[in-house]
């Protein structure tokens, strides 16, 4: 019997690729296609596309838009892709929404408009003009802490997943996100296809007992990211958990510099021409941040199977 | 002597105008026309477009652009218009700038990324390359509260305005925004051609007295704002307060419920179509908001010297 | 028959004094006496002590319950008195409610812990404790916008007043606080005895029409604030607007500086010593402000009718 | 030579007792005594009591006193004594810092007032004051990111350590609180005796190569920690690393539940008698995670040297 009959495909790593800059600051599309090759040959059972660690909120329109169609495009099926329609207004995640559909998008994820936050009436509201702009394929609820996120109930989460046709999935990444996809599975039931974790997996072992269909982590560590799944849906904890100890300091790591390790290790893994950054306040690397890298990187090596270059 | 010599023509009130939609949500670019027209004939010294007031953070790209484009081409050189070039980031900053410019704006008003907000040194940066991208017309700090807005130190505001060519005028509408009228106009002296305030010009009696040179609230009373603004700059303090006092009243009912009554005055005044608005957690009037509206704007009747229908 | 014999007595202007400190930072204990006499004098129909308008935030335990103290003491049972219990934990408010209560306050009033807010359910379980300390003196809820305050739903406010005996009383001072006191009306039913506005009665005449049964401003023009009120109690709405008008402009004035002009007008008025504040950026008034203050004064003066100095 | 030469005795790991509390909700004297006991007999290289993770927000003033002579009195100059003096205003941590001082405090730590935040120039007053009250024993500067604290520049943090006698020391725990640290080191040179790092000590291994002198974690596991930092300061970076990476999954569980789980391992180390909380919204341990606990620390034991149970 398979516990994530009802989740499927949507089971696993699903990794984020972040947004790749050129030094001028425009789209590096080459490194996006090759950092998307890296993710699917690195295992990743879906991608997940224009959320906030790829910096979705600091593109235009048309850079988001464009990003869509090369995800999608250039992942051709090989896993399912989700995009991110998270945006400033209802208009601007139905603009997504739509778009991302006709581009040929698998499923598409939401948090509320991120700038002024809506009240729980008008966020019911938000989902259900999401999932009608979605024609059809699934929505996910991204339910995120603040400032950038709008946390929701779980009577409110229960109640959109119930009452609105189309919307399937919740990531949940609040305060206590375990215990809340606990909640929520009793509460919602049958009408929650999934829940997935994100917060780059750092409570993947806890949320995975608690019924998680996946995780949805950051990609530049995706081969040790599934390596730990692959372990957990094969039952072996033991192993899961072995696996993601190792893993659990660069993790850590992340949590305070996110945005700028996440493209520094891609850049040092050979996938992406520049770690640069475009989100306000992302900070920059000093020297002994480097080196801390250096060392953290050395000690996973093991676990990162793929692309991995000679240098460290 | 002209006091306000250097800020021309960017001087008295530069009224917003609100996006108007239709109920299907769409924009309503007749209202739009009518809104422009009614905002020049009632005497606007200029206009505003694309800010706060008119729900720019919930437009599309797009739209944004299609508004700027309008307003620009409508107004049509009979008032100076500045158009708001806010955004998620630098890059979006920079394209709404390049695109304002092109489309043939008087000049641009930027906050710091309204999203994530920058540090310092990144705050200084973004208007040099929104000044860069500007190309040589004028270019406004709007220093704006929390938590949409980044309140910036009267240092920094000194420094960008002295050392980056093009950054030429503030709007100040930050907590003591008068006081840091007087503290800027000492700190940087003649490399700020002028400041105005905002908060819908309920503090307008002493903003001038400390020098601002004019004031930017929302469009529906452009006619009471401007009978204001003509007896202060005429020098008769006494009328301009009487006026401003009889106008306080709807400026302080404004200061609880906004958007909803920018619109609803503009309707009951014929100018626009509805009253919809975008904004998450903007509300909506309710029987008692009519009737409290119907009383203040009988009273405020005799200075909406323009289109006033014979219904209130 | 009374509309407001359910709230009585607490049903007027409940005026909220500072606590004034001496230039060293102290506690002026002669200019609090001076200050109740004041309210009390000025008609005030209760007095608020303990609350925002008289930073109790800042003062350490032993100094509120001295001002609790000298408060009920002095006013003597002269109108009623409401001793604010806010405080940093449940264990903070139990211990304020119970001393006021042994003091011989009338009833006490709360917002939920001010430094880390309390989820619904805590929030819930606060009230009942507060309400046992308070053992039957009737509790009100204070409904305030953040950072400070915690916002609650109708929901909750209405399930609090309905399920735990002794909270009987709601203060309203939310986003669109005007209409959720009508909201409030329909759904606590008899179990809320009574709705008082705040924002200094900016919002009085619509907050009235609601059903408020008064309001609590800080105390400064506390007989301007009662001779509104007397009018709408005295049916009189259109007298009670003219008086609210010709207050508002101070009261708009308030809005931006707060804590220093409360101090400064009741030092112009001979009724307390100094102006100072301790709330950490309370702001400094500098000339420009005390030359818009002559003006605002001057023009409110003849709704000043007690203890008006003649050099104003 | 010794690199900590200045700092001493404030070098290694200066741990931090939860406030126990008994099931009723009043402070459990008894556990407290036994808490302070097991972090001495852990191998602490100093105590710090009354700050964020021992819930000090929630006492009342009476309590913290209490805390504070109780913490003192029984550590009996075993090791240093730091005594957390943060308040709601100026004239709470001055209290605060008197009275710690005249029960025999080593030094106080104090963040600028945490409900309202002080501007900069207010903070500089606020630490003047701080260390006029402590009197010649050394001050602390908690740099904490918000809600609770209030960031300061290095520009602040330098000043105040060059300029105010008395100020001699720093906590930092704000974004890329180990860049700040390089940072200050440079910038304050010898006016800063010291700097620690927080945040459990996630990152200490790069804050020790930084110049840190120590860090400032919850209590629950001293032990742990002090075996990282003693192989840290023999020079054993290998060893200290193992160490470290041995106790970050249970680090990275209490990043997200924290107080509870802090409180949770001292019961389960038959340390305290009860893991109840008082601060708002700490929430409470289900089943799944009392199960994670057992395996985070079964994992954990072999470094939980002291008053390791039988049972897990």
């Amino acid at each position: 019997m398979d516990q994530f009959e009802a989740a499927r495909p949507y089971v696993g790593v699903f990794t984020i690729p972040p947004t790749p800059f050129l030094e001028s600051g425009a789209i590096d599309e080459a490194s996006l296609r090759r950092c998307l090759d890296f993710c699917v040959l690195a295992g990743a059972h879906g991608i997940v596309m224009g959320v906030n660690a790829s910096e979705a909120i600091t593109l235009t329109d048309e850079e988001r838009m464009r990003v869509a169609e090369i995800t999608i495009g250039h992942v051709g099926g090989r896993v399912p892709v989700v995009i991110g329609v998270s945006g400033v207004s209802t208009a601007s995640s139905v603009q997504h929404a739509a778009h991302a559909r006709a581009a040929g998008a698998d499923s598409v994820m939401a948090m509320p408009p991120y700038v002024r936050h809506p009240p729980a009436g008008e966020i019911f509201e938000f989902f259900a003009a999401v999932a009608a702009a979605a024609e059809g394929i699934p929505v996910w609820i991204q339910d995120y802490a603040g400032p950038v996120g709008t946390p929701m109930s779980t009577a409110l989460l229960t109640r959109i997943v119930t009452e609105i046709e189309g919307v399937e999935f919740v990531k949940e990444e609040t305060a206590f996100a375990p215990q809340v996809i606990t909640v929520l599975a009793g509460a919602a039931g049958d009408h929650a296809r999934g829940v997935m974790g994100g917060m780059a997996g750092r409570y993947l072992m806890e949320e995975a007992r608690r019924g998680a269909c996946g995780t949805m982590p950051a990609c530049e560590v995706t081969d040790a990211h599934v390596a730990v799944w692959n372990a957990i849906e094969s039952g072996d904890e033991r192993e899961a958990r072995r696996l993601h100890t190792r893993l659990l300091p660069l993790l850590n790591y992340e949590a305070m510099y996110s945005f700028t390790i996440y493209k520094e290790v891609l850049v040092r893994r050979g996938v992406i021409a520049s770690a640069k950054t475009r989100v306000p306040g992302a900070g920059r690397l000093d020297a002994e941040n480097h080196r801390e890298l250096d060392i953290l990187l050395k000690d996973l090596a093991p676990l990162l199977t793929l692309g991995l270059r000679p240098d460290f």
